[in-house]
């Protein structure tokens, strides 16, 4: 079903990535494609590399209608895409910090004296982190793997649409996720592009940017 | 001076990444060619295409040292980089919403009439918006353009590593940003690798997504 072509060429990646909000709706992705999208999202760095992203798959006919009216100005995304992608950042990812170090000295990436370091510091981070500071990260964080994703997604030949304006605590609510744990970031639509979408304007840098 | 080969492999670039700490310090990335990887960087999205993020290239042994002591944590990457990339976030991005619409008008992306309706509806959208909504905004479209920016780094050939830990608020009033306005977001520095790293440990994706 799906025939997707694949490029590896980073730069028409990056250049020719545009907001797609209309897919052909016949276009599945398969768990096993996804998982490989999500894995290769997931390399981006994030704080202490405690990778606070989480993802919710919403592809089912019966979660996009849970979706769709707190998606109301983006109905073409929900209905057409293959999945929308809802990003949460988890304010209690420290919880996996044991796993993470634990898994790196098991692979024989870090030393186990490196390992205790580097949790005693974590540890002492995260005990005096504001809960402001740790949502503001979480934020941080999950923008830089919601990029990544929308990157490799073209990389598997799919297009994306990044969702800022949705009714993000009733989604968390609707989905069941705790929301004092889980902050909703975005969503992003994932498909087999049906329109080319539009070009935008950007900035010059010499507006944005000051060398120091 | 620069003879830092370049690469088109999203693959490579994508996996390959790693936080690099020390960098060759003779290999200076000019203004031309930092200019050149913040335009790449700075297509990336951005809620209703604001682009919040604005940069200070820390390069000057002046500026360098000025930080320095702010980011104490991370010495090697200050001295031996090309330049340290301060990030921060814009909140009045809306100031430049005329420009942005006016020139897509101008380039014949959009009609004025949707440009007028567009400007209406943000306007609208960042009369309602809470100074928490709009600073949560500038923080996960900064992480957004911070993520395209490190991988378009090593497109050039060079290395990146993404900084939190660091003191955020007086980086900025250091180098005499408004504190009520630009929201300090990571630091990320760049130059040519002199080591190649360590890999890190990622968690599987069934613990961090979940299909519905």
């Amino acid at each position: 079903m799906n025939t997707a072509l694949t490029t590896n060429d980073f730069n028409q990646i990056v250049t020719g990535r545009r907001s797609i909000r209309k897919y052909d709706p016949n276009v599945k992705i398969s768990r096993d494609e996804m998982t490989e999208i999500l894995r290769k999202a997931t390399l981006a760095p994030s704080s202490v590399n405690m990778q606070p992203w989480r993802f919710l798959i919403i592809e089912s006919p019966k979660a996009k209608a849970i979706l769709a009216p707190l998606a109301r100005f983006n109905q073409s995304q929900v209905e057409t895409s293959s999945a929308v992608i809802a990003i949460f950042g988890d304010l209690n990812s420290i919880n996996n910090a044991e796993e993470i170090y634990g898994k790196a000295v098991e692979l024989g990436f870090m030393p186990n004296e490196v390992k205790e370091m580097q949790l005693a510091a974590i540890s002492a981070h995260y005990a005096q982190l504001t809960p402001e500071l740790n949502r503001e990260t979480v934020l941080i964080d999950s923008g830089l793997v919601s990029m990544q994703l929308m990157l490799v997604a073209r990389a598997h030949g799919y297009d994306t649409n990044p969702i800022g304006g949705y009714e993000k605590d009733k989604v968390t609510e609707a989905f069941g996720l705790d929301p004092e744990r889980y902050v909703p970031v975005m969503l992003i639509s994932i498909g087999k592009a049906a329109d080319s979408g539009y070009p935008s304007v950007r900035l010059p840098i010499d507006q944005v940017a000051t060398w120091k």
